[in-house]
């Protein structure tokens, strides 16, 4: 199936010079969504990276993160936006391009040795996959590899992740 | 399976005075999680809510509402707070205990007489989900049904919804 055909492009969203990449016309399309999970799910496994968690980061990371988690018989952890999780957390901060950004795991989420996938919907520049998985580093976690649906070739996020396997379905 | 002793109590969120039931220690338990999809899944299809498109609120709505599309083979739509969305969208304000907020669709996500089933993680009072509904109704489609992980009973959230089927999985 030619997943990209179900990619929309929207230029100057969220700001002028940006090239929106958006899913919700693949996630509308039932036969899209199934291909795509069954497809990232056949990847994940055929690489090696199943894993006790499968993490996702709010909020288009909940969608694939959480259906990932349910494919590969994994748990789902969120990871999110500063103040939404409700019990004691482990927090990251992160640069941005203008300001710092917060990130959050539920302290007793993961455990030492924990072994952890990282899925978000897209990677650019790096910045949120980084930040999470300094986050699930921190705590001890070991960190099996990433999955996305979407990659920006151009952006190079991959240079500033650690050193795992990394899977993205559609590149750009 | 239990799934109530699954579900964590936490006192005084987001604020003195509310217990939160936080559905993260049943998402990171991998047979709670499978569970709870599987049955959701079964609910509906026994009460036959199945729709052309499943709709998940922003944010812990697409975690449920995207396993769902995926298990029932449906599409999933995302409802999402005022902005997130790159395509022009279709708007609804809504009343909070203080102040207004606002949900937002795409506006070529759905057409006159798609068959739609609203999903969320919790119904307390109703307002996001009565919101959803008013929204999907004005764009002229079916509303088949509303499928809730859990329900608190005490704040009669259904009487605010249209009459049709609505699934909860926990009650308190």
């Amino acid at each position: 199936m030619d997943l990209k055909s179900l990619i929309r492009d929207i230029p100057d969203f969220p700001k002028p010079g940006i090239l929106f990449r958006d899913i919700t016309t693949l996630l509308r399309d039932p036969e899209g969504l199934h291909y795509t999970i069954d497809f990232f799910t056949k990847e994940c496994i055929d690489a090696g990276l199943q894993a006790d968690y499968v993490i996702g980061m709010e909020s288009r990371g909940f969608i694939f993160g959480s259906l990932l988690a349910y494919k590969l018989g994994s748990g789902f952890i969120p990871v999110r936006k500063r103040g939404k999780l409700p019990a004691a957390v482990h927090s990251i901060e992160y640069e941005l391009e203008y300001g710092t950004d917060c990130l959050e795991v539920h302290q007793d989420a993961l455990q030492l040795g924990s072994r952890v996938l990282i899925v978000d919907d897209l990677i650019a520049t790096g910045g949120t996959a980084s930040a999470t998985a300094k986050l699930v580093q921190q705590i001890g976690c070991e960190l099996v590899g990433f999955g996305f649906i979407i990659e920006l070739r151009d952006l190079q996020g991959r240079k500033h992740l650690p050193d795992v396997p990394i899977i993205s379905l559609i590149e750009y």
